[in-house]
């Protein structure tokens, strides 16, 4: 099987029987920034989600999981400004506000998929949806393009706004599958620690997409670390519509599955790594490639292990080739191996440069290596000459602007 | 029984049968940081280690506990600015300095301590040690107050100078005992993550020194955490001289060692938050208390997720009330627990402001809480309700300051 996956325009709109939009609802006080947007169905779709592991979750992970055990769904409503996480009457919020968009666009309460994401801890008022809905639900249906003001309206401390769209061809069809998603604090494995929404005019089961989608973040999202916080309000959720004309893909081991896997494992990385390039106060985008190592799940912890690291994050930021910051991560990993066998080097845009072999340090030109890693995307390779299987996991740098973001956002 | 721990002056030097010394040896550029330590004891002591659980462990880290298997020393050597961790001669080099140092002073190879802290992977010189150790040993003799530079030599980025001494009275007895330790990155949870050497003139066993020092690693050293990084080169060992002139303590049940791990255990307290507070960059000193909980173990692993925590150490550098990341760090620990039973509190020397009761906010005064929350000292109280037990984590936030320090030290 050979499929070409095709990068598209369209974002969360490429796919055929989906419309979106954004708006400034009011949850913010900036009335220059959207926050509340919308993803409509033409048709009830087969749905999916995956959510945080975190022990505290917000009130709209608890209610859209439990919409998404139906595996339908017409809808998405998501605010920014606000997690509705913490607060005494959350649920009563996020049930009302699903009943609220069920009622407007006509379908099911249980077929509505509703996210939040801000601040933990203050009540989310209901009155800016109540008052931004009978509006937003005419502007999505009279409007083709809306996929960009919709991935604008739930970005909070972004930088740069995150939609992403793949086609590729099956028997004949052609199918369009679109995302888009929000990091950029509180981005940490476990789950994928972020606000993801993908559509797809693919033809394929609930169960089906729930294991498409549950593959595609173990080894996407869920590699992606920018501060090794796991968020409340986790969330990334899959609609098919099923338009494509596909013969629905039923069976895990059909080659029509693998294909429909395939795109959405593309989609994922490209969404996955925009996050992680644009982590708070990032300044440059960095990948750990673990290689050589007994298991991928040994290779993932390892490979993680050195992206969180806050002194390998400093290093990079400072374009220092700070190797042994690097081993010191792998070995507190609580992943075994041979030390003595280890291979590290970097890689960017400007180059290779292998600073250590066999776990001991290479001679190697300082000023070569600050020009490696002056540029922004950085690979840390790490050989363990120790088996076969590797793992990558995504980054970015711990930048001065880090902490200014976080210490003083809510100012 | 009562016993009165009393803070005294001293430093390593407070104990009786130690002297100590720190010089200028060359391990680093600048003449002005001495960057070369000694601890002699007049004669052959007990003695005891606990050291870094990283699988990348540094040279001197495999000598001494190859060393202290034999439960003696004489001497300890440490130097600052290169770790020697990761390089091919690391264990030549720290054998060589063992058996300089032993020939110099007149004991056992095996007698000798031998630490280094700084830059990982680089290649340690012998030559400053070898030209140093003569005109050091001198010195040593013939000083009895040189405590104070020999804290001063092992210090790196610490800011602060870290030595303390203790002492009580036991059945007519006074016994005193005096640390000294350096931070202050790569400061985190496992072992006790940094350097710490510890005498005392008390006469115990080297079994019942090693239990002692395990004890109070538990709940002083091993809460620490400064930036989630566990170093190479952790080392904490205690000397005894047994010149206290109390019969020795041989039984871990006798009140004589339950009064020696109290002191023990105070000058553990002492030092180790004096590396939480002296953290790379720490503009406050951060404590997080976790009661109520059902045991210990997971109450300490709730405390240190959130001491551990980017967006809360950056929050508390802010001043920001943001009680949304605590009770999230607490969920994220992997420790199960009742969400609607956390009630959690800031209190500093400007007061107390409770800001989450039952899992939910409560109203407060965000004035209020920001002048709480300006001082230098924030104690996080989680109250979670579930329990007898109780534990306490030492950290600090996270500042500009932590990201200059460790993106461009080396330059």
């Amino acid at each position: 099987m050979n499929i070409t996956y095709t990068t598209i325009p369209g974002g969360v709109c490429a796919a055929k029987g989906f419309k979106a939009y954004g708006v400034h609802a009011g949850f913010r006080k900036n009335t220059a920034k959207l926050d509340l947007a919308m993803i409509l169905a033409d048709t009830v779709c087969n749905a999916a989600g995956v959510f945080t592991r975190n022990k505290v979750f917000a009130a709209p992970v608890g209610v859209t999981r439990a919409h998404l055990e139906g595996g339908k769904a017409r809808v998405v409503i998501c605010n920014s400004g606000n997690a509705n996480a913490c607060t005494p009457d959350g649920y009563d919020t996020a049930n009302a506000s699903c009943k609220a968009a069920a009622e407007m666009v006509g379908c099911a309460e249980t077929e509505v998929i509703v996210a939040s994401t801000g601040v933990i801890g203050q009540t989310l008022p209901t009155e800016p949806l109540f008052s931004a809905l009978p509006e937003l639900v005419k502007l999505v249906e009279a409007t083709e393009t809306g996929a960009d003001l919709a991935a604008n309206a739930i970005m909070t401390t972004d930088t740069k706004k995150k939609e992403f769209a793949v086609s590729y061809e099956f028997e004949g069809k052609t199918i369009r599958m679109g995302g888009m998603c929000k990091g950029s604090g509180m981005i940490h494995p476990n789950m994928g620690t972020m606000l993801g929404f993908i559509t797809t005019d693919c033809a394929i089961t609930s169960d089906l997409l729930k294991k498409a989608l549950t593959n595609a973040i173990d080894d996407t999202f869920n590699m992606v670390s920018v501060d090794g916080d796991t968020s409340t309000n986790d969330t990334v959720c899959v609609m098919a519509s099923g338009l494509a004309g596909n013969e629905e893909i039923t069976c895990a081991c059909s080659e029509a599955f693998a294909a429909f896997s395939g795109a959405l494992h593309q989609l994922c990385v490209l969404m996955a790594s925009a996050i992680a390039a644009d982590g708070e106060g990032a300044t440059k985008f960095l990948k750990c490639h673990v290689s050589g190592f007994r298991t991928v799940e040994e290779a993932r912890i390892l490979a993680k292990s050195v992206i969180c690291s806050s002194l390998v994050k400093t290093a990079m930021f400072g374009a220092d080739a700070n190797w042994g910051r690097v081993i010191c991560a792998l070995g507190y990993s609580g992943v075994d191996f041979d030390t003595t066998k280890v291979d590290i080097s970097f890689t960017s845009p400007a180059g290779t440069i292998a600073v250590c072999k066999d776990g001991a340090q290479l001679e190697f030109d300082e000023d070569i290596a600050k020009k490696i890693l002056l540029e922004k995307e950085i690979i840390i390779e790490c050989a363990m000459n120790s088996g076969e299987s590797e793992a990558t996991a995504l980054g970015c740098d711990l930048s001065y602007e880090y902490v200014h973001i976080n210490g003083d956002y809510r100012s």
